[in-house]
């Protein structure tokens, strides 16, 4: 398999754990995002929207969006599952999952701090943009795991909640959003002590500036 | 069943649709996006996002975020299936789907229309990020179902893909969007032709203004 990604990008960094987490190795190839390499004939070709990350299977098929790559992986690769068997925490995990995927970060991302600038604003108030948007998403999640007990979000085991999340927090980092959340800062540092979460770290890949 | 919903909320209707197509009738609550009821402290109570849709369920388990509720609804009761069975089908089905609810109806919804506005754009400037932001997220699903055969965006029945196409398309033309996507309209009007879809029309609801 081959995985377009880039070190910075937080949805390629999920797929990343979720390969590492199976134990599945794959060839890396790199799209730069602020070079604009992503929006290439070439790429476009592989992922229409010019966004990232694509996985290539072995057969050539191409799959987009890395929720739906981390769902693909967790169901031919079962072991160990990202997602738990009962039906009520399930949806738990995938909604958690989906306030950072659908909420959080497509709305604070490289793509829409440009368009804002594009609009007049400045630097200043994009990162002001993005903190805010952070913010009040980790709020939510940090409601949305009170109560759960284990050290991971949903239990003893890492799921996609956790997936997103550590990249998440990543991002909050680098916005310099003040993280003020105990059990969200407790998850990820049970994350990053897995060499799944470490190893992928983007200050660690092959293309980190 | 409970389901918090309101008539214009794109992301309710995908969950209205589901219902239906499974032949679920629930109890609806309607909380007005417009007039800020889902910040009140009643119903951040029970979804910390604020945000819609919200199913409650008859043990009073909350589940929160569409598409988790869908897949939800999906593995409850599996007849009809709104996901292809064969891996990577049902793979570039979710792909579709978060195409839509992760990276165009986030950063087009009120949400983000009204914290534009608060940052000195006028109305006409946000209604012109929705329009952008819908048109190239539009371009890219007419090229995810490019090959796909039968009425619908992958084969023969409604999929998660369905579901969230139809109350885009509705978005789209609420901005004004020109909907030059053959496929795109195709699979709309074969969703239509059904009342899991037809009845659930924002226009139809009774808190629709």
């Amino acid at each position: 398999m081959i995985l377009h990604g880039y070190f910075r990008s937080s949805a390629a960094w999920r797929v990343r754990i979720a390969l590492q987490l199976k134990g599945l190795t794959v060839e890396h190839r790199y799209q730069h995002l602020r070079k604009g390499e992503q929006l290439s004939p070439e790429y476009l070709a592989i992922n229409p929207q010019g966004l990232l990350p694509s996985l290539i299977l072995d057969d050539g098929a191409v799959l987009t969006q890395s929720l739906a790559i981390c769902e693909y992986l967790d169901e031919q690769y079962p072991e160990p599952s990202l997602r738990p068997s009962d039906p009520v925490a399930r949806a738990r995990v995938r909604a958690f999952a989906q306030v950072i995927a659908c909420d959080i970060h497509p709305v604070q991302n490289l793509r829409v701090l440009k368009a804002l600038q594009a609009r007049g604003q400045t630097q200043d108030d994009a990162n002001v943009w993005a903190r805010d948007v952070i913010d009040g998403g980790f709020d939510a999640l940090e409601t949305l795991v009170t109560g759960q007990t284990g050290p991971f979000a949903f239990g003893d085991t890492p799921t996609l909640a956790d997936i997103c999340l550590v990249p998440q927090m990543a991002n909050a980092r680098r916005f310099g959003v003040d993280l003020r959340w105990p059990r969200l800062s407790a998850i990820e540092a049970a994350c990053l002590a897995l060499p799944a979460f470490a190893d992928t770290h983007p200050d660690l890949q092959p293309d980190a500036e």
